[in-house]
């Protein structure tokens, strides 16, 4: 169902990368509800080429950059207020990636050269494209921002490697910057923290099945879908929730407040 | 602007007193949504009368229930459950009153049976109320209930007294209940912690004044105002939230997770 | 080994039973440290007679007092203050009860003369332990206050039943007391979040051992026993210690941080 | 006054600068209390000279060491264990440093090559200096690992900068590395979030002056000082506290849970 929750409302997608994808959904919902966008990769996914189909059924420009790179960053502002003629109300930031976790290097043993490679590129990036949209006035009063986060930054998943210090920079950022840009012009930025998903990106962590399968059974109302997360982030971009700000926000089904549950106890018990 | 974000919903509103109140502006707010809805308040309140000028506007009957007691309860959803011809899809719980506050008695001298009066109508009349409404199975499936709290359950504000333990309470049992009712019925449970707000429970607190203009000091987007808060619950009652559960959500303006801003230092060096 | 962390200091120990109970291991740990102590119970408690046995190691006094009663809270502050002549360093409360958990009633059917009774002896006894204590100018300067909690208070485990919601509550008394109490006398009031341990209270909860179980595995120190709490609580009631206030304090191996361990994962797959 | 509580321990300080340090204090508190230590700092802090006069007071080796250097720390690692003939029990990590900051760069225009330059230094280094430790197996069993935080990890205080988000990923090392290492070697890993401290590190930060007295004037027990501080870290090195891992523990005189104080109110109502 739609209910025209961003009508007039602009944004950027970033990291939609295939079906799956979180940003994927989220940028077909916020379509759905009205809002214009422009999709956002880095420039190797874009080569990957599925896109293409996501833009075209969003009637959306595709403007490739490099989050670790200023010039990028500057570009893509320009041509997307070229192509709204204006700022943005909204922006996603679903972009995350560890060299550590994919060459499997257990996180006691990191190569720190990969880790600021993956914490230039997870993290570092949100203050990135939110120091160059302030610069360029490139987001609209009561604007609002959302970077995807996992509890990883609160307790201990250990196969998540240095992924876990990279969301807890991120969403640290969102406090700091969310601070800064409240006060210079009302625009919020929030994390959602969002349940194990089968994306791309989620089925690269090692064990990921053992895990889904643990978080499915922790969450009293099961773990929360792709298309569920669109929904839950659309509903921040929207009018609805103009004073929440500088916040994580769980959206996991309950996962963050179980200790335990009968499920578990039983599985325990065998 | 309204979505029809709760189009074909019913939810039950506790706690409206007069066109201050928080409750009276979700009523409104649930109504313009498209919600049909059923307004409750205890029969002192009712005698107060104002109640009728907004059940007249929501075209809403309005059932006295004093929330301490068992059978006023199984009393309100019963005849709930008839005027809708089934259960409710969402419950606002805007309900609190301390006895010691009232008096003006200090914290550390606080009166127990008073303590534990306003224990039972702040805090245990949430149980009471989900109680009452699993055993009559008077929630529909993914219904949602929202309970206001405040961040005094988190930080000591001293002139809020024993309300800040009540809601410390109510907060856990959103917790415990949210669990229950999720696994049962996938009914979600959750808190609302809003800025401080004029209402008429809001003033009875001593220091009102200078506590809100602090606040509002302290929030980068300022104080979230009633009518404000109503489109937050909005989003909760609505389908865009459905994972959300068993959680405390700030709608504060940014107030929770700031630690000092450059408006209260220069009030400082004063 | 003893370090004489303790001496000189004068202390009242709430809640021994018998030899499996934390505060029985604390008050020896607490002698041992070079305290001087007195044991109190609740009358029902002071029959069973075990504890005379810990009075006779300790010499220390045994004053029997009603928690829930304060006049029995004002003749134990006036003994005690005899007995040292002057008043007390620390006090630890290690205290809770509750009718629904003992009866075995479901948490969604609590019954509520029930739940106030368990409220009254579990968590507002320490308010009126603090109330009495202030009152009576009972315990010193840069006093330690230290009451038992459990992590059932920030997160959901479903056979701790109202317990959880008395635990927040506590945790919530130690906040607005100790905000009080520091301000006024520099008192500091904590509540250590323990892990699972084999007390008589503990096993009274249903499913204790697949739940102490499940605890060890999610630890990755493993469970904490009540001999190191001991050693935890006396090194809170030392001079080492003096600005940490206000605060829950995790004493639990590691569990309250952990998402997940491999040990977890790998039962979750059988 | 001594208890004797790190009899027969060795440990590594870094960080200490001057007598002003946290890690200055620490160093002659646990050579109070029993330890042997060795200090290290940066190879030109080591040039300023003042660090000899503490190692001659503490009688213990000055091993220079860049944390941003793996060779470095092996070194550093290789010689403590000749020294000592074996591992050490308990390392303090008292390093930050930000050229964002000491270059008065605004938040919202970090210039990134310094952000990665503070990161490395600040936040970063924690992870090397374990996993050099666990690698060469320098940690014994049961040690303590305690780093320096700010409740600007948690909580926006606009002037701490980008130190903000190193010091929320520091926390996370702490939190990931300490279930690591727990599992490994029970080593515990915590953070201490102490007061604003009167520090060279701490004066470098603008607005201090006013920033120390609104913490002042917000914490019931008053700022915690430096010599509070060594106090605390020793019990966190000590026996007593063995079960305490992967915690942020705050070490404040209460501010970290007070919302506000009379103090401030009256200061507001000027």
């Amino acid at each position: 169902m739609a209910y025209n929750l961003l009508k007039g409302k602009k944004g950027i997608i970033f990291g939609a990368l295939n079906e799956q994808s979180i940003a994927w959904k989220v940028a077909q919902r916020a379509v759905q509800e009205g809002a214009e966008i422009v999709l956002s990769n880095a420039p190797i996914a874009l080569r990957m080429g599925e896109l293409n189909k996501l833009a075209e059924e969003c009637n959306a420009p595709v403007i490739g950059a490099d989050v670790t790179n200023n010039d990028d960053l500057v570009n893509l502002f320009t041509k997307t207020q070229e192509h709204f003629n204006g700022g943005v109300d909204f922006i996603l930031h679903s972009i995350g990636m560890s060299v550590n976790v994919r060459k499997s290097i257990h996180y006691t043993e990191n190569n720190y050269d990969f880790t600021h490679k993956g914490f230039d590129i997870s993290a570092l990036s949100l203050h990135r494209v939110l120091a160059t949209a302030m610069k360029m006035d490139a987001i609209n009063e009561w604007g609002s921002v959302v970077a995807l986060s996992y509890i990883a930054a609160q307790r201990v998943f250990p196969d998540y490697n240095d992924m876990a210090d990279n969301k807890a920079y991120l969403e640290s950022i969102a406090r700091n910057f969310g601070y800064q840009y409240g006060v210079k012009k009302k625009v919020r930025v929030n994390t959602v923290s969002q349940s194990p998903t089968r994306t791309t990106a989620g089925s690269g962590v090692k064990g990921f099945d053992g895990f889904i399968n643990y978080a499915e059974k922790m969450s009293p109302l099961g773990n929360a879908d792709a298309d569920q997360c669109a929904d839950y982030c659309v509903s921040l971009f929207s009018d609805m929730t103009r004073m929440v700000t500088m916040q994580n926000l769980f959206h996991d089904g309950g996962f963050s407040f179980t200790g335990v549950t009968q499920a578990v106890i039983e599985q325990m018990e065998k």
